[in-house]
Order: structure tokens, then C-alpha cells, then sequence
């Protein structure tokens, strides 16, 4: 079957159309015509290969919305018709513990990426939602809950999750502080799913500048990292740090606002955090962690418990032809917080 | 009343004989003749005011056995006669959530340390355990329990519940892997507490030298840290890693150690630990995290145990009057595993 998509077919390489033949349906396989995808910062990172596992030709995209157009045989949850959702895997070994215990993003043998990604039954490259069809088998197809906002719900299924995950793990829930570090994609997800966990939530941002936006996202408080009193005064106040930040940083001073068993999770950066003090650590029995996106069960929890709590990233529509531009924008932070291709816009043949 | 003791009289200087006036018996406080005294490194680094927060003289020692020799008349858990310990604190707030929760070691207000502190209600140094007696209020006095050898007891008081207190709060017992990084005076008493609880045990060392000692510890594995086979082999296998390595050293080769959802943690080092990775932090959601002594109900409870499953440090008994000699052994790691000053050695005039 051939699908039209948009795809970087080299290193770096401007996104253009581009068609490629989908595999035939397997009997557990679910067959969707996509109908929006968000644009995620590691699609970039994935077309300029900066994590050195790309492979190309690329179609990017693991933010899918899409409805069910055919099904394999032995599938069950799901029929034509049905809205569906796809995120960053579409397969996993199934058999290890992490995947047994729902942790499928830990699978032992590595998940396969949605995109860029090598199929685990013919060894062909995987590729994402920046198509006009996605196949994936039904174990990581999720089921998108009556009265979500299809056009904003997308970026779920990636910063969504990748905040959810580490929020519900370290029990978020009323009466827990949580703080944010970081206000793009993931940060401002993570500032509406702790606010709708019942949690007190706190932006730490260097300037002024994001004041507004960050209580117009639903945050409690502000906290100014470059303000030495107030974080000094901010010392042993959270009971959880999710750290959006994608680039390097200091975390010297993040370290102390956590409270006695507190977690500071970074879930934005991916690489060396530079010189870390073990003396806020021992001091106050804190943990630094990672996180690295969410399960599958648990990213159906998410959006079942954004449908019923109309939790929304905040979504700037963008055309198919728009993309190139919109990585620009993306790679300076121009984006207020997530770019959602409506895929209507990609012509069919 | 006067007591003879040994002290560092300034930075640095070689401890000497000393007398000093204790303060009268307050209504909760517990009089006590030291027995056993343990030597910890942390008694060189105050001598040296290697951490900037030394007061002198100081009269060391934290791993403190002894016999009641008088009470408060408001005490009522101890006796005259009664064979009690003290470690490395000997005063708290008492009304802050860490102290209520038993966790005196993380008091808001800071713990007041045993020796080279500044007591809470008269504005004194507090003078810890190479002295003929000491004194502390009832709610920091421990009770040793019957048939611990006593002459071995003492490195409980610091090096032991260092170590519990962390296998406790990461939830350490039967079927849990354990690593142990570090094989000195915590790291023997890390070995030996994990063996106890029930834990698979692997000692993580840099050259084979120490295997022998560590199997004879109890350790059920030995992992050499510079076999890179040996050690890829051995990623993910680790539940908690307790490291206990006192300088600074590179965390890299021991993260990726740790299974999903495991802990680093670390009680030995005060510092920088140089430039870390989030990779396997996020890889596998891991944490690094830290641990400060213990509190007094957990320390309580690690005694008990060591008296009921017969876990003792390995020692070496020495008299006061080698003291000076004895650090100079530790510095140079010269000790299996603690020294422990018989303070019968030390003339009560």
C-alpha cells in the first residue's frame, strides 16, 4: 500500500514529500489514516542524526492522532472508525520483565521508535506520523477517549507522557509540592498534568518573562532562579523537581529545593549534566533520576484521565507544508508550546 | 565534674591528653563511663577542619559504648549499670517533621554532633567519646543489647548505621541484588548488614587484592571494576549500589550497573563528584542519590539486629595512647576494618 508522507532523506535535509510502500497487514495489525501529528524537538534531533542513531530516508513523528481504516485479524480493541492514538514505540520484545510490568520503554532489547526505527518481524525502517498512514500492531495503539479535542490531543502522546510518567511514579497527588524547570513542550505539560493531579506547582524560570504564561498554564507559584533570596527561602519546598530543561545546566541550585526524599527527574536532557555536588544529596537523603517517556498502559491512563479532566497542551495548528519553517521556529522557542500538523493538509496520492 | 579525655588542642595538632569540666546533670540527661570508643575517618577530617566547620579543642569519637554511671531524675529508660551507646548525634529540635519521623539526622535546625558541636541549652562544645566519660540527654542514648561483644560494637554507632539506614530506605531483603563500592570501614559493614538482611551481595572492586576479603565478609560476588567485560555483563544487575568511596571518582562505570528503577547511593563522599551522565539515568530511570548516618529508632533497631544475628565489625583494639598512630594507619587505609579504642587504656585522673 502506498502512503504520501514528508520525509528527510539525509542528514539534515529540509523535510519534502516523499511516498514509501506500508507494509501488507498483519493479523495484529491496525492500519490508521493520521490525522494530526505534533512535532516533537528530538524530530529534529533525529533528521540532523544528533543522537547518531538515525537512519534515513526519515519520516518523522511520534505524536499521532489517527482513525482506524483496516484491521488485522486477530485484532480486537479496536475497529474501523475508531479514533486512535500512536506514540513513541510501536513495538517491544513483550516478554522481559519491564515489558511484563507495563515499563515496555525499558524493554531489555530496546522498545522500536516509531519512526526511525528497525521492525522487529521484517527489518524494514520504521516511520512515523508525518505520513498520511501509520501501521502499528494493537498492543501500542491507544484508544483516544470521547470528547477529547482531536486537534490538541497529539502531543500527549509524547510530552505528555514523558512528564505524566515520572509524575505519577514519584506519587504526585494532592498535597504533594512540585516544581518545573523548563516552560516549552514538556514544561508546560508537566505544569497541567500536576495542577490536575491535585499537586501545588511551582515554575522555576531565570527570568520574569514567563511569569504570566506560567500561572496562565494553571501554575501556583513562580519561583525566579536568579533571584538568590527567594531560592535560598525556596530551600526543602519540593517534594519533586520534573527538569524539562533540554540542554546542559547547573543543577547546583536546583538540588537544595528539594525537600528530605525529594527527586529532582530529568526527563529534557539527555547527556552530560556537567559537575554535580553530592553534598545536597546526602544532606537531605535526595535523589537525582531520569525518566525516559512512559508505558503503554500508563499512557492510555493519561489520556483517559485527560478526556475526563479536559487536560490540553496548549497547540499551534500548523500546515504539512508549514514543517521546515516550524523547526526554525522550534529550534529558537518560538512556539507556544507545540506544533500539531493538521494532516489533512498532506494530499493523499 | 572533670573528665580526662585526649584532644586536638588547634588544626591539625596531634591529639594529647586533656581534662575538661563536664556540665552538671541536667533532669534528662544519662551519665556515662566510655567503654569502647571507634575511631571513624570523619574524626581525622575534624581535626583537621578539613570540612571549614571544626571548633577546638575537640575531644573526637562518635562510636561510643558505655556503662550508665548516673541519671536525670526525669530519665526512665536507663539505669545505672546499664550498657548504652551514643553516635554521632546527641541533640535535635525534636518538634520538626524529620524528627518526628525519626529522621533526627535530617532536623531542620541541624542535629547537634557529639563532639565539635555546640550544645543546645548551655552554648558548650560538645566533647564525644575518647574521654573517660560522657554525658547526653536519654533520647539520644541507645541500649546495646545483651551478648554483643562489646569490645566490637562501637563502629555500629557510625559506619553501621551509615550503612543500614540507606539498605533500609531502599527497601533491602531477601532476593534484592546489593552492590558495595568501597571496601573500608563502611564498606566491610555494608557487606555484612546486606548479607544479614538477606540480600545477594557483590562487592565492587578496582583489583582482584580484595576479593578474598570480601567473599570472607560475606559477599556472595566480586566485581572487578577495570574488567570492562566483566562489567558490561553485570549492567542492570543491581537493585541498590551503596557507594562508600570517600574521595571523589568517576560515577560512570557504576549507574548503568543498576537495574531499572535502582539507586546509587552515596554515604561516603562529601563533594563534587565531577561530571555525571544523565544517560543511564534516564535510560533506566535510575537514581544517584545520598544518605546521612541514621536516626535513632533505625539505629536502635540496627543494634537489636546486630545482637540478634550476631553481625559485628572487624576490628582492631587499640589503646588511647596509639591513637595518633592509628590515624596515621587510616589515612593510609591501613586497617581491617576499624579501630577501636579500649578506653580503659585512658587514666581516669
Amino acid at each position: 500500500m502506498t502512503t504520501t508522507a514528508y520525509a528527510a532523506t539525509s542528514r539534515g535535509a529540509p523535510l519534502q514529500p516523499f511516498t514509501f510502500e506500508h507494509r501488507a497487514l498483519r493479523n495484529n495489525d491496525v492500519a490508521m489514516e493520521v490525522l494530526y501529528c505534533g512535532v516533537c524537538h528530538s524530530d529534529i534531533h533525529m533528521v540532523n542524526n544528533d543522537w547518531g542513531n538515525s537512519s534515513y530516508p526519515i519520516v518523522p513523528g511520534h505524536e499521532i492522532i489517527g482513525r482506524v481504516t483496516a484491521v488485522g485479524p486477530d485484532v480486537k480493541k479496536y475497529a474501523v472508525g475508531d479514533t486512535v492514538a500512536v506514540g513513541c514505540m510501536v513495538d517491544s520484545c513483550q516478554e522481559c520483565d519491564p515489558c511484563k510490568q507495563d515499563d515496555e520503554q525499558y524493554c531489555r532489547e530496546g522498545f522500536t521508535p516509531t519512526y526511525s526505527g528497525v521492525d522487529r518481524v521484517d527489518g524494514q525502517l520504521t516511520h512515523g506520523g508525518y505520513a498520511k498512514q501509520v501501521i502499528a500492531r494493537e498492543e501500542f495503539v491507544l484508544r483516544v477517549p470521547k470528547g477529547l479535542d482531536l486537534s490538541r490531543a497529539a502531543p500527549l502522546l509524547c510530552a505528555g507522557i514523558t512528564t505524566y510518567s515520572p509524575l505519577r511514579h514519584w506519587n504526585v497527588g494532592p498535597g504533594k509540592r512540585v516544581g518545573v524547570i523548563g516552560l516549552g513542550g514538556l514544561g508546560h505539560m508537566a505544569v497541567k498534568l500536576a495542577v490536575g493531579m491535585g499537586a501545588e506547582v511551582t515554575v522555576i524560570s531565570r527570568s520574569e518573562n514567563k511569569k504570566a504564561d506560567a500561572l496562565a498554564l494553571g501554575a501556583h507559584k513562580v519561583l525566579i532562579s536568579t533571584d538568590e533570596k527567594a531560592m535560598e527561602q525556596a530551600a526543602n519546598s519540593f517534594d519533586v523537581i520534573i527538569d524539562t530543561v533540554p540542554s546542559q545546566h547547573d543543577l547546583g541550585p536546583y538540588t537544595p529545593l528539594l525537600d528530605l526524599n525529594g527527586a529532582l527527574v530529568l526527563v529534557g536532557q539527555i547527556g552530560s549534566l556537567g559537575d554535580v555536588s553530592s553534598v545536597p544529596l546526602v544532606m537531605g537523603r535526595r535523589q537525582v533520576a531520569g525518566s525516559l517517556i512512559g508505558g503503554i498502559a500508563e499512557t492510555q491512563e493519561l489520556l483517559d484521565l485527560c478526556g475526563e479532566k479536559n487536560i490540553l497542551p496548549d497547540c499551534e495548528i500548523i500546515s504539512i507544508n508549514d514543517i521546515n519553517d516550524a523547526y526554525k521556529r522550534l529550534e529558537r522557542g518560538d512556539v507556544h508550546y507545540r506544533f500539531v500538523i493538521d494532516m489533512a493538509s498532506l494530499p493523499a496520492e
